[in-house]
């Protein structure tokens, strides 16, 4: 029997279910709804534009009505904004926003996939200066406008998640002078602040005005007020401070809301009405790795509901299995990835989670090859079981694919143990005979083990300060270079000649450049009996990272004579 | 107690048992001996220098004897050959090759890690032309230096395996004329035939005279003979025919070999001498995927069972889970990954398994950021369980996520029902919302369940041959710049209109670009009754790759107007 099925809402979701649908029955009849002029764009790429790295707005348009109706047979209507639905008649209302005209539309099943709109801040003075938000072709194509129109010489974008830092790539790129404006100690939530310290150091290096810890106060003409009495010079705001699911219409229609604000669904992504499914930005999400919903307004998982709908419309069962979230952003020379959950968000959202971490900052390929770089790379496990919780990665190479397979890992439950026994693609061009992945469960295996305990780059600034006892591993010439003002030199190599240097009566905290060198001296150390050695994880690179940017923006004195990235 | 540990072979394995062995114990008194003058080198990377990518021979030494000394408190002995093993004294002999003598070393635990040495075939008339093996600096720099010499107009490369193609491509880019011999009808055995034509055309593109299904059989001055009457000119010969585990040591020791003829251990990589073990290229390995032993040479599972041998020396307990062997190669502007099983090993090897294929040549970033090339990937699953038996992935962008994907999956056993679920990393400068190995899992999914058949690109030339109903379901801008002879134009766009002009006796084969056009027709036709319709895995693109080389190479006609790469 053949069924009438409505889809509100283009891109992702509402392409993806449609397409589905007709692969499945060339008998249904499928109307897809979109309010904006383009059923079908790549929201991803749409700051990519404005750097001009895609010339065209109009490319950004990857379907087109006539495309779907030839292709897939599918009454892809634009337009057209489903104002309401009456779910005991089973019908929608449509506004056509060219013809102003308002209709009815009957339903068997009816697909919600509206997304999420940027959140505008209500803050004084919008009025007084231009600003804009990024959602769609429109949205990107008018911003770009604007700026080749007016030659802005001062553009801030407001917001440090994923399209504030793209945007403010792209608009460093165009050639603007670029303040990005973040509420929080830090930009990009996927990663934790001392991983993060990387991006910060990029985009500071980069020219690009970041002020973390800042609010806005108030707008005014060319100029933003901070809350803390500080302004930024500014003729154009863009905002990319998060989104809100579109939920109006089915707050209209009665249909339910989860505890985050965004649609709640069953596990085949059903509404408490049973002929209305939702997918997409506009819903909420179990996450895998905790026991509870969440908002993930990512494409893919977007895609994979849409497909998940079409086929329990078509009386397939699906599984849920819920959600990890994984993403990764370019951000000038440096890639940036992370999957499953960090410490910031275990704090954040107070989970009663016990877990530690490994950082380890090994080659990206074989140091030989040209081209090879490092990877910043942190992995989470849960305590006692060694579960993996999450991953961040931070490199100029292919740093992506190392979260790939944690990413895949924690969708099977995996361990720590689980990772030394992976067989990774290698060969000299592409990695390392143990790959980073390898060596992260090598390492979180020796902590769990108990061969060794660690501190991070964050307790080296107290420790330093109050004269600890850290000793510099690296060769004469690398300590001679830069170090830890007050770190005392004993090479791993004359390490077990010189112990009687070292206090027995106290902890010792031992550095090399990245951690492996001060792992061989922290054993060698604790076989030769001393008790209470611990690893700088990350290292003198870690450090420099992790101090660099507030060094640099606050004036403080650094605890490093210099810094060493490489 | 400490313990006398006594390691045979340095590299890969035997440097990392060191190293490890160091690690649990400060006290223990740790012997290597490499035969040759160099510890610890890179040979994965030994090609590299042909082309002066690396520059300095001496730059693929990666530690000394000093260094072993100073960081490890190593004793490592280079130029010194263990010749023999008393087990009953536990002693070893040592002939030192700089002073001529031989001397005794006792050994409470031996480790042996002596490799595989490079097999040279019995040929009558090499002592007519200069020839080189590949194994260590020694050798690399030596062909080198002939090379250097000698200035020869033309090289040979005997064999295609991992290091004849990246030798015949360094080859090349050092300015020689270069001709590779393999006895098979393809190069790269981790590679169905299927696959392996893209990297045999690639090979062709870049002027190396590639000759497969030849056999030599004389050398003569300046010329190499083939079986079949041929002769190829030839200055230097290069043999990388494959490698012969190094077992004589073990032989007269009486240590027990395997099937495969090179050295059997047990689950903790123990020989059948309790207090020998034995790590890297002279063993053979279990596989996780079939019940028997194989070879596995790679440079990843050695390091692993070194440090698992370093672990039960000192009572920890280990897990060997078996290996499915991950490799990667460059071969020019391309990127060959592969994982576990493919067609040809599982024929070769006679293994009752039931399986089936996917083949898929997505994009492996969004299609609108510069940069963004094609990923040819093929998954081999088992019948009826869905299990991931293997994958094969080859282009010019990051291939290798994608398999390490895979073999990840692999190793936890997963499905294809995994692949969908799995959450991968996703913006457009990394990759598609939906990445290769989701969509991957999407249309393996769907040809477990039914809902299409397919055919492979090798089943085109009979089919088209015999005048089977092929129809191009691709635009018609895109059928007039090439297409298969014989083959019918029915767009996508217009399928639905005229299927009255395709037969409903016979079957009907379609195909687009690469297979995802042709899917949807496929359904089209399907759920408008049409019984007996295949889709052309891979599309034009594949037949295109599949057919170009042996048309260019044997003169035979082919069955496309042109070909279509892109």
């Amino acid at each position: 029997m053949s069924k009438k099925i409505l889809v509100v809402g283009g891109v992702a979701g509402g392409a993806s279910a449609a397409a589905r649908l007709r692969r499945h029955s060339e008998d249904d009849q499928i109307i897809m709804f979109e309010k904006g002029p383009h059923v079908s764009f790549s929201n991803c790429c749409l700051p990519y534009h404005l750097s001009g790295t895609i010339p065209n707005a109009e490319d950004l348009v990857l379907m087109s009505p006539e495309k779907f109706a030839n292709m897939y047979a599918i009454d892809a209507r634009t337009s057209s904004e489903v104002v309401s639905i009456d779910r005991a008649e089973k019908t929608v209302e449509v506004k056509n926003h060219e013809t102003g005209e308002t209709y009815t539309e009957s339903y068997d099943k009816l697909i919600l996939s509206p997304g999420a709109k940027p959140i505008v801040p209500p803050i004084p003075g919008l009025d007084k200066i231009p600003n804009f938000s990024i959602r769609n072709v429109v949205d990107i194509d008018r911003l770009n406008q604007h700026l080749k129109g007016t030659k802005p010489n001062n553009v801030t974008v407001v917001g440090g998640g994923f399209i504030g830092v793209e945007a403010a790539e792209n608009l460093i790129e165009a050639g603007y002078n670029v303040t990005l404006i973040e509420a929080m100690p830090q930009i990009m939530k996927p990663f934790d602040y001392s991983m993060v310290q990387i991006l910060h150091k990029e985009m500071h290096d980069h020219g690009i005005n970041l002020m973390v810890n800042s609010r806005v106060s108030a707008f005014e003409e060319g100029k933003i007020q901070l809350e803390d009495g500080r302004s930024v010079d500014s003729d154009v705001v863009v905002f990319a401070i998060g989104v809100k699911p579109e939920t109006d219409l089915a707050i209209k229609a009665g249909l339910e809301l989860g505890k985050t604000g965004a649609m709640k669904v069953n596990q085949n992504y059903m509404t408490n009405d049973p002929d209305i499914y939702a997918v997409g930005d506009v819903i909420e999400v179990y996450s895998y790795l905790y026991n509870d919903y969440y908002q993930l307004p990512l494409a893919g998982p977007a895609q994979k509901q849409a497909r998940s709908v079409a086929d329990h419309i078509n009386g397939m069962t699906i599984d849920n299995r819920g959600y990890i979230g994984s993403s990764v952003v370019k951000v000038f020379d440096y890639n940036a990835a992370s999957t499953g959950l960090n410490e910031g968000m275990i704090k954040a959202l107070g989970l009663n989670i016990s877990y530690d971490t490994v950082k380890i900052i090994p080659n990206d390929k074989v140091g030989l090859m040209p081209s090879g770089g490092l990877v910043h790379f942190k992995l989470l496990f849960e305590v006692p079981t060694g579960r993996i919780l999450g991953a961040q990665a931070i490199g100029k190479g292919n740093i992506d694919k190392r979260v790939d397979v944690i990413a895949t890992v924690i969708k099977f439950g995996g361990t720590i143990y689980d990772l030394k026994d992976l067989e990774l693609c290698y060969a000299p061009p592409f990695g390392t005979a143990k790959d980073v992945v390898n060596y992260a469960g090598y390492v979180a295996t020796n902590l769990m083990n108990g061969d060794f305990k660690q501190v991070h780059a964050s307790d080296i600034r107290p420790l330093a300060e109050k004269d600890a006892c850290i000793v510099d591993v690296r060769e004469v010439h690398e300590y001679e270079r830069s170090h830890i003002k007050g770190a005392v030199n004993i090479p791993l190599s004359q390490i077990r000649q010189r112990t009687d240097e070292l206090p027995k009566d106290k902890p010792v905290y031992l550095h090399c450049r990245s951690g492996q060198r001060s792992y061989n001296a922290a054993l060698v150390l604790s076989n030769l009996g001393f008790r209470d050695v611990y690893n700088v994880s990350g290292g003198y690179m870690g450090l420099s990272f992790y101090e660099y940017f507030n060094d640099q923006t606050t004036g403080r004195e650094s605890i490093l004579t210099d810094y060493n990235f490489d």
